[in-house]
């Protein structure tokens, strides 16, 4: 198969993902910004993320800035800034910040070295733990704690869901397909012999 | 924070995930059926993926099959069975498959010893390749080959994009939260200077 071809097919056979823009900034304090659809849920207590970064294909300036300075948000895309996040895949030169490049908003939480998102409606801060390199393919795994919580009062229900279809966060799949949700329904907990029911 | 509330909340930082039903069978071959929404793409050549089994939460009878055989498939969910998806998650005994229980369709290809889903419309078979555990919390990171695939075949692009919301592909969040897709747009690749077009 044509490399772009493969590509394109193999990563829509993974479904839906969770796309987000990663902020962070050398220890001198130039901010980047960089699209990921690799951002995953590890576990909840301790409270861990993970990403996958691919050094062959995307500048090594998120990977570096993690390192050098253990920091770095995770902000979820909205329908409103969906080109825009995906401009930041533009391989743009080191002394180019994402932020100026494509109108997004950098802010700043003290405490927290890494830029913020302003128009994304939920934010998360992370800690750097561990990396674990992926040698079958040269990729690397990033674990974060995530420390610093940010989102919309009314999208956290009473059992702690946060509704994020209600807070605009969108999806993708492939490499450049955005999209928007719907909801089905929430299930209860499964158990034997019981249908579960919509919650 | 009480913990299943806590589990709900950070699950939801996570974004939409990949959600599908990985299916095993022992060495005698005894299937199973095991929802999961830890399911990434890693890399397209080789064509990897990898998924976070959580030993402590979830019956192991996945993670020893697939030790055991080296064959799992990994099928995509749709709305027609999200319902039964949930429900291969309750906690069934070793001796009961996932498939009579929920009334899923349990079909073979020849030469792949995990059973795939009939009612399912993107279906994958992997070989297990790598076992990396996550000592921060426990959890197992698996990687796997994908060694076929099934899908419809007007779902194909000729870029090999996969229209996978037009196949009905599903996506979750947190927990519990099943949700069908609406495409904003694809975007073109991003070149500084350009802003993404929509294809």
């Amino acid at each position: 198969m044509e490399t772009r071809y493969r590509a394109a097919l193999i990563n829509s056979l993974g479904g839906f993902k969770s796309v987000v823009l990663l902020g962070t900034a050398n220890a001198a304090g130039q901010t980047n910004l960089a699209i990921f659809s690799s951002f995953f849920h590890l576990g909840a207590n301790p409270a861990l993320c993970g990403i996958i970064i691919r050094p062959d294909v995307a500048p090594r300036h998120t990977l570096n800035n993690i390192l050098e300075t253990k920091s770095y948000t995770i902000n979820h895309i909205n329908a409103g800034i969906y080109r825009q996040a995906h401009q930041t895949s533009a391989r743009y030169g080191g002394d180019e910040s994402e932020f100026d490049q494509t109108g997004l908003t950098p802010f700043f939480v003290p405490g927290i070295h890494a830029p913020f998102v302003q128009q994304s409606h939920i934010q998360l801060a992370c800690e750097f733990l561990q990396r674990t390199d992926i040698t079958l393919n040269g990729t690397i795994l990033m674990i974060g704690k995530i420390v610093y919580i940010n989102l919309p009062e009314n999208a956290i229900g009473a059992d702690g869901f946060i509704d994020i279809e209600s807070a605009g966060t969108v999806t993708c799949s492939g490499l450049d397909s955005y999209h928007t949700t719907r909801r089905l329904s929430r299930l209860s907990y499964a158990k034997p012999g019981v249908l579960p029911k919509d919650i």
